[in-house]
């Protein structure tokens, strides 16, 4: 298991080619089924396969199935592992084995659809089911300083293992009120990275998150508010710009969101009153 | 309809506080209805729910649909069209009438299931259906020379509208030999792009765009060569990294991949044999 793979490329600088070894990213696909229902009677499900770099994949299970609202609580989950049966999916297929008591919403979880975007909000068959999930705004008395903030590209950036090997993985990053970094996970894909730190957070018994920052290496697209907000999380800083919806959703969420966190600046869309400036006068 | 949205935002410049007016790249769910099936019983079906930017959407929904194996030949389409029904969702739902004789294969189609990855490949229930919609080898005779490549990512900057505004949005853009640009699509998500371009190439009548070039403004994963693959694409060129499996696709496929096209600068991954290097002995 490894985040990075080797390959010879070539180089061209110029007009200039040249030899040499590189390193990409690991992208390979995750199949995440369900064992579930009553011990006379288990069945079993599959309910994901999702594009992802390997390592934290229990984790990857647990964050994305606590955001889909499966599970709500660590001992909804018995056990969560790889499966070995074929040879060649070996490591690409995790089988989460449910709490007999724990009743899938299968009505809501089933569509019958797939879809092209970059977002957690594939194959949700209707609009109506991209907002369904949201809990009550965020009330948590959580703050930083500017200063904080302005600190955490390079944080995390000196943590993130891959990044500056392939340049193409994303980190998500867990911070408190003084910067300091609890959890950082790294994924090709944005949300992955999400999942995997709010799985990780979940695992711990840290939700709800109400005291602390998630980081983001990338954008904000409105399905990470939507994450975030479900793990309670009352602040989300990223390197890249929001969308329209992932403003909308964070005011009507209450949670702090800022933009752009680089080279000693930011921008704040909603709930600036986290943020501390000690403005000179 | 707007790629972009503005906002007043809080703009932090180390302790400084200031308010300004900003710009967000919008985004917005679209849904894709199929009106299917023999004049005498017509059926409509929701397909799917993507979160893009608005505007081409219809070729977007095109590009999908072609991408996706549901649709071969413009034919296959009677008419695509925006639904009005519901006032609040005006402009975000997209009913397409496929052709009587068009059969669709919902068993493919149709997944328990959805995801989180930011990939195209999400809601495929298992791993071979990822894998299983790959075309043969691309013979393409397809060539260019490197300045065609160096010269990409400022010409596609020059068109892209929203990128300047927001910092947000990907563009994918169809390029010749000369490195003429033909076509450029923008989207908050990749594949969103990717998916409008094949599309409007689709609804050109231009597939298989055997004599052609996409260049991205991201990162290359294996849905973006898969995608390219089906439409006859043999070179895809990127601003960003490609993933491992991405590479393993554009090789498997015979097409040509050039990531990290930057400041005077890339690297070839796959089918060098397609970029002329006039290099100084």
């Amino acid at each position: 298991m490894s985040l990075v793979a080797p390959v010879t490329v070539h180089k061209i600088l110029g007009e200039t080619l040249s030899e040499a070894p590189d390193l990409l990213a690991v992208e390979e696909p995750l199949e995440i089924r369900l064992g579930f229902g009553p011990a006379t009677s288990r069945e079993q499900r599959s309910v994901s396969v999702t594009m992802r770099t390997p390592g934290h994949d229990e984790e990857l299970a647990m964050g994305f199935l606590f955001t889909e609202g499966i599970i709500q609580r660590r001992t909804d989950v018995v056990s969560c592992r790889h499966c070995v049966q074929d040879a060649d999916k070996e490591g690409n297929v995790l089988r989460v084995e449910l709490h007999p008591d724990v009743v899938v919403d299968w009505a809501r979880l089933e569509r019958n659809t797939f879809t092209s975007s970059s977002c957690g909000l594939c194959g949700k068959a209707t609009i109506e089911a991209v907002m369904a999930l949201t809990p009550g705004p965020l009330s948590s008395n959580f703050s930083v300083e500017a200063a904080v903030l302005h600190a955490l590209p390079d944080r995390v950036r000196q943590i993130q293992q891959a990044f500056a090997y392939t340049g193409g993985i994303h980190a998500a990053a867990l911070f408190d009120a003084d910067g300091k970094l609890l959890l950082v996970r790294e994924d090709i894909g944005r949300h992955n990275a999400l999942d995997k730190l709010i799985g990780a957070a979940f695992w711990q018994n840290w939700l709800p998150l109400d005291q602390f920052g998630i980081f983001l290496s990338g954008r904000i697209g409105v399905e990470l508010v939507q994450k975030s907000w479900l793990a309670g999380v009352p602040m989300l800083a990223a390197v890249g710009a929001p969308s329209s919806l992932a403003v909308q959703m964070a005011k009507e969420a209450q949670m702090t969101m800022a933009g752009f966190v680089r080279n000693n600046r930011f921008n704040l869309y909603s709930e600036p009153k986290r943020v501390g400036i000690n403005q000179l006068v």
